[in-house]
């Protein structure tokens, strides 16, 4: 437990937002993305981005504290496209961006066109990953979410994960000059309805990683539920587990209330709520829109 | 977390309920109680008993593993009344017992109708608690709920509550040859309300009572909520970080849909539901019930 606290600090123009265990949890709202969603395809290559609008409003409006921007839709630039709605999010909302690609060539061009200290989404432990994004982090101040999984696997052992983990910050910090705070690790939540013993193991690589290095952490919040009834009363459960084990933020849409009442209690209970009176407040608006 | 994971066996004439960090968590239904209930008193002193019924099928149905009963009524023979309604409960579950009253001759009593393991709930480090107590614990082979508090104080700093355990395990252990594994620690979870440091503080208390002593933990999980909103939410939440830190049982009303979930949720996330099936049958029946 004597790793220190690393804070990850993201900046819109005007607002910056840090992750770090003394403050509360940070929630990376994800609707942002086209992936899955046809009508929203047609319309982005039809020159419609009224989607985009209501997604970052939704978003907002949910509690997002940082807003993650995937435009990978097929048969269209990707690069361009992510530029111009990079842009035009940043008329629409002050909340820092987290710019989400697995083309290096628009995670560029989204950091070219962003005004502020984003995050990138995402590089693992593959060196070709690190050599092609890692400079682009450098070059953009930028700070960068890492997956421990490497070409081959993706390790289901804390042991082998951490490895991958020290093998990360390594690279990054002494061949890319990155700061160790500026790395957040997403320690890869597997769902629990394929081996019920994989939730252990998760929490258990938080913790290691919270006390080995004291990086900062996200995850997706719904990959642990998959194939599970009751999916959103697990995920919040699970992040509420998580939040003890070390986890700073999660990628989640945050329209589901019961994921993000689950976050907002937990940071209650972990006092960084003082009086609590952010989690009265949003029983107060509950109540008033429920009138 | 080298301490042995201890498991308390609790039993009913024909049934055995294992306490422990390799079992699923277990319920204690805390509802038959007459405390704060006038109608229910009144009952009982006209020698109606009608209400424990109620209580035991409500509490058997929303999921209670073990069900706590106290009987202090005000001008009433609490002693004869315990022993009247631990009689009359064994023949209406199969569920084991847990005695709960502040007076000793009462405790006495319900053990003596009580054919089985009982859970006694409770002794403190008080010196004279423990000295009424633990003999009847020893003599009717039970297992005991223990409060880190002494005399003169509560106390929030988890190294005295650590202090207070050790007496409790010393005293009981060496004086009274009351095996590790049959006492159960409550650290004493307080209202977040009055203080957002007290939710990080007992959950430390506990895992440090979990690697040091590896003794099994109860708790009341409605007081970290006391004067808060969303009361139902924050008990469910508390309990799943707490079960990370080691809280093995709760005592709590299982007529609360919200926190029972909460706890299997958990109880799947760690790994103690196979293949989820308790989970998902859950959520058949509460769709079967709401068709």
């Amino acid at each position: 437990m004597s790793a220190p606290m690393h804070e990850t600090r993201l900046r819109s123009a005007t607002r910056e937002v840090v992750i770090g265990r003394q403050h509360r949890f940070c929630l990376i709202g994800e609707r942002i993305n086209p992936t899955g969603r046809r009508i929203f395809q047609d319309q982005i290559r039809a020159g419609d981005l009224s989607a985009v609008e209501r997604d970052v409003a939704s978003q907002v409006a949910g509690g997002a504290d940082v807003l993650d921007v995937n435009m990978g839709v097929p048969l269209v630039d990707e690069a361009e496209l992510l530029a111009k709605v990079v842009t035009m999010i940043q008329g629409l909302t002050d909340l820092p961006l987290c710019i989400d690609s697995s083309v290096v060539e628009a995670l560029e061009a989204g950091l070219a066109a962003y005004d502020g200290r984003a995050l990138v989404n995402s590089i693992t432990a593959e060196d070709e990953r690190m050599e092609q994004i890692l400079p682009l982090v450098k070059k953009y101040d930028a700070a960068v979410i890492a997956l421990p999984n490497d070409v081959d696997e993706i390790p289901m052992e804390p042991d082998k994960r951490l490895a991958l983990v020290e093998k990360i910050v390594r690279v990054a910090t002494t061949e890319y000059g990155i700061p160790i705070e500026d790395i957040v690790i997403d320690p890869l939540a597997m769902p629990i309805g394929a081996d019920v013993t994989t939730g252990l193991a998760t929490l258990e690589t938080m913790r290691r990683i919270r006390d080995t290095y004291g990086l900062n952490m996200t995850c997706g919040s719904s990959n642990v539920s998959f194939g599970m009834p009751g999916r959103h009363e697990l995920n919040g459960t699970f992040l509420s587990m998580a939040m003890t084990a070390g986890l700073t933020s999660a990628i989640m849409d945050t329209r589901t209330p019961e994921v993000v009442s689950a976050v907002k209690a937990t940071d209650l209970l972990m006092g960084h709520d003082e009086w609590g009176m952010a989690w009265i407040s949003r029983h107060r608006a509950a109540q008033a829109a429920a009138t």
